[in-house]
């Protein structure tokens, strides 16, 4: 597969992220917020094209190419932070692509490419952090905040991925570096098996939801606390359990306007989704 | 500007196009016909990137260049034809944008290359047009059902702008090529002027419907006939006179409800958003 269709591939995956309607407390095509809309999301997905393509090409610079997708990102919009959990797992998984022989070795290949990481992964990592303003739990004494965490990390040894085994046990994004992107794949044999029946919107949408009455979305756990996100993916199960999607879709969009007036947007989960959806997408799914 | 920047532009325009809402008649983000969906829109404009990036470092090959868009975007999804139009402005624009040395040569650059095409780029068109299985009006005896056209096309030695000379009259989209892309550009300027106020969103919706109430839609015309187009024309018209857009939006919704029950669709009034679009980005308007 070339570069560009699997860098397409991660576009695409992006753009039907963020298009598929209702999902509670999410930006999508029918909600923005005041200063982040819909469209930002669209421009950073066509923005980023370049540096996708030359992740499919590289076969090392994660760090690195995660910092140019997030500057590359701000350049076509001004809606703030739209990918940036999105391209900690695409960017390992669109180099992934470009190493594969066939369609199926994919996993395999993104385990390795994670365990490679370096050093200079880890710092390079840690300035797109600060570039991309991400509120994040500070991890033991590395404060992003802090200048001299780069330091630390050099004099630690830390590679990219050791700093997402400190971090894997409570964020959902670095728990898929550590886990072998376990939900990843599984979001997206979800989102394949239901894209027949439902389409490409429900099937999203559906997949959303059964994710987050899995997992404590990390965005909101960091952004509010434990209980906060507990409860909401409590919420998601039972508006899963009625069944019909007509109702299912009503549910949700009371739930949704519930969490936008907190302010509770369960944007971890979306990430996994994008990544869910690149997996399907470069294994030919097609709508 | 790099071939990749060019082609990105492009590919904005089209999600941004599709995306603004509401518009009356024609596919957004909440609004699908049956076989054709906005995720189809979405897709195609993801895939066709390649040739749109080959397209602006090419200096000649319009025709081929548009087949190809066809054939690349229909690899991508299966809600059938979705840009046709769009390509046909697109294309010669993001070939100019290759040429520029600077921002505003971007008109005369264009009407070179549509002057310039050939025979060859002609008969690669109708090539494109039985691909993408669209509607037209027969030009004379030239009948895009008809194998013997490409024959006649040869033996008349028309280039791909004289065959547009010939629709020119009638069709909004060839008098584009004709008249130097005045739409175009006029468009780019009300798309510009308007969106510090409105916003990305109600700046597109706003263009669309003043476009629309300035010209009969070929795509209807050649659908029903040139009294639904002036029809459809007028009543857009009338909507704008409310002035605050709060009112004109509610009557856009009403409109659209009519004119989806109908089957009546403003498409060549997209096209020409599109590509309005794609000049105010390549004059680097952000938002």
């Amino acid at each position: 597969m070339s570069p560009s269709h699997i860098a397409r591939c991660a576009q695409l995956a992006m753009m039907l992220e963020v298009s598929a309607t209702p999902k509670p407390g999410n930006i999508d095509r029918d909600h923005n917020y005041c200063d982040t809309r819909f469209e930002h999301f669209l421009a950073s997905a066509v923005g980023v094209y370049p540096i996708l393509e030359k992740a499919a090409r590289s076969d090392s610079g994660v760090g690195e190419l995660i910092d140019l997708s997030v500057t590359e990102s701000s350049k076509w919009q001004r809606g703030g932070n739209t990918h940036f959990g999105a391209f900690i797992l695409l960017i390992p998984l669109v180099m992934a692509g470009g190493r594969c022989e066939n369609k199926r070795c994919l996993k395999e290949q993104v385990q390795k490419i994670v365990k490679e990481t370096t050093v200079e992964d880890a710092v390079e990592f840690y300035r797109a952090f600060t570039r991309a303003r991400v509120k994040v739990k500070p991890v033991d004494d590395l404060d992003i905040s802090d200048i001299d965490s780069i330091g630390k990390i050099k004099a630690q040894g830390l590679t990219l991925f050791n700093m997402m085994e400190i971090s894997g046990s409570y964020d959902m994004i670095a728990g898929e570096w550590v886990n072998g992107f376990e939900k990843t794949f599984e979001c997206s044999a979800m989102i394949q098996n239901k894209i027949r029946k439902y389409g490409i919107n429900d099937a999203v949408v559906l997949t959303f939801m059964e994710l987050l009455s899995r997992n404590n979305d990390t965005f909101i756990s960091t952004k509010f606390n434990v209980n906060k996100a507990e409860e909401v993916s409590m919420r998601a199960g039972k508006i899963l359990l009625k069944g019909d999607m007509d109702r299912i879709r009503d549910e949700i969009r009371q739930f949704d306007e519930v969490l936008l007036n907190e302010g509770v947007n369960p944007g971890s989960t979306a990430d996994i989704i994008i990544a869910g959806l690149f997996v399907s997408l470069f294994e030919g799914m097609r709508f």
